[in-house]
């Protein structure tokens, strides 16, 4: 498969603005391209559909690419196949997907994915681009059919990944325990993707950027960290 | 309804045994009971159900009150339809809800409940008490068919709730935030129980108890403190 994935935890790390910290891989993944497709479904604190594009566009304008927001099309389906590259931004996992079957996009962003489009997701963009949604943060505000994803990769993200608090005395369950409990019913692999943090996927390669390292869960076994640099190709192996 | 519950954020505190901080409360719920019926589904950090539940039977042992797991019946409808009193315990929301549904009890749940049977729930056993688990802090590791919960109470719960850090550089959603996202796609009030609060709940009155407010989030109201002995009985008159 030709893939030229950009997943990112978070759109704006503490003190940064939007991208940012992303500006030098996104005008990488983006060479070439003039315009971005953008996919606000999952729309962060309920802001609506136009105000989140808007605020992509401003973002992505000083970089040369034009920015389209899909709701502005008829038929979603055809944006997809025409678009130079897709970009899912951050908010609630669960809306996400449930739109992006509603609108019957998840197929064409399959296949123009596989066939070496540019992608860029943040946080739940990110989340959806792995095998299953089970291991999203967000609140299931919305009922969706099946928490099958785009499935671009074959592992699981968790996005804004935190390590636990040695001194908290909240009994609520620490996202590794989450995610342990994940892997009693699950097989996959879990990447833990630190806020600041991105995978670079070209192809059946996939390395981390950015300058903290990434915590890899798989059934069974002892949590791995990984950092920029080091090899971490077996995840696109996994089943 | 002749409902007769007792909705417990969470089974420990920090620092206090199981059940331990609930112990006037439930001891005030099953006078003249002398048995209960414990539903482990939920299965905290993937612990057996055998093993669950001998956790429950200690904790109740010195109250005088012998606990068996629904898990040891052939039939569990049968099981619940004969119970002296019910108790749902905490772990993972989603397989909770799964599992009351593949056991065909979430029926005789309700019926049982609302003829005064006993109810109590610490944490995902609190969450499924309310309208939808639309407002758990879980992850979800399976899908269920619907985030229709129990519904004893026209309401939503958010157990374990936490008040936002000041002074987080984190990027990820506060909880007050991920409940205004739910109240952009749903009606019912929210109550974020914070650890070491329960409701009581007896026919159509409802109190909270324990030393901590509790934060009410009505749809596009602001959010509404209530302490222990605040008269909150407009909860129950919810729709």
């Amino acid at each position: 498969m030709n893939r030229n994935l950009l997943l990112i935890s978070t759109s704006s790390t503490h003190g940064t603005g939007y991208l940012e910290h992303a500006e030098e891989q996104v005008k990488e993944l983006l060479q070439g391209k003039s315009s971005i497709l953008f996919i606000p479904y999952a729309r962060p604190g309920g802001i609506s559909h136009a105000a989140y594009t808007a605020k992509v566009q401003e973002a992505f304008a000083p970089w040369g690419i034009s920015v389209t927001g899909v709701y502005a099309y008829d038929n979603p389906d055809q944006a997809v196949r025409h678009a130079e590259a897709v970009f899912i931004g951050g908010g609630n996992t669960f809306l996400l997907l449930r739109q992006l079957y509603a609108n019957k996009i998840v197929k064409p962003l399959q296949e123009r994915a596989e066939k070496g489009m540019p992608y860029i997701g943040t946080s739940a963009g990110t989340n959806v681009a792995g095998k299953t949604i089970g291991t999203t943060n967000d609140m299931p505000i919305v009922h969706v059919k099946t928490f099958d994803a785009l499935q671009l990769v074959p592992f699981n993200i968790n996005p804004h990944y935190l390590d636990p608090q040695p001194d908290s005395t909240h009994m609520g369950e620490t996202r590794e325990t989450r995610i342990a409990e994940f892997h009693n019913h699950n097989a996959q692999p879990v990447v833990g993707l630190r806020e600041g943090s991105m995978l670079r996927v070209k192809g059946d390669r996939i390395e981390l950027q950015g300058p903290l390292a990434m915590r890899v869960f798989l059934q069974g076994q002892k949590p791995i960290e990984f950092k920029a640099g080091d090899d971490i190709n077996f995840l696109m192996e996994a089943v």
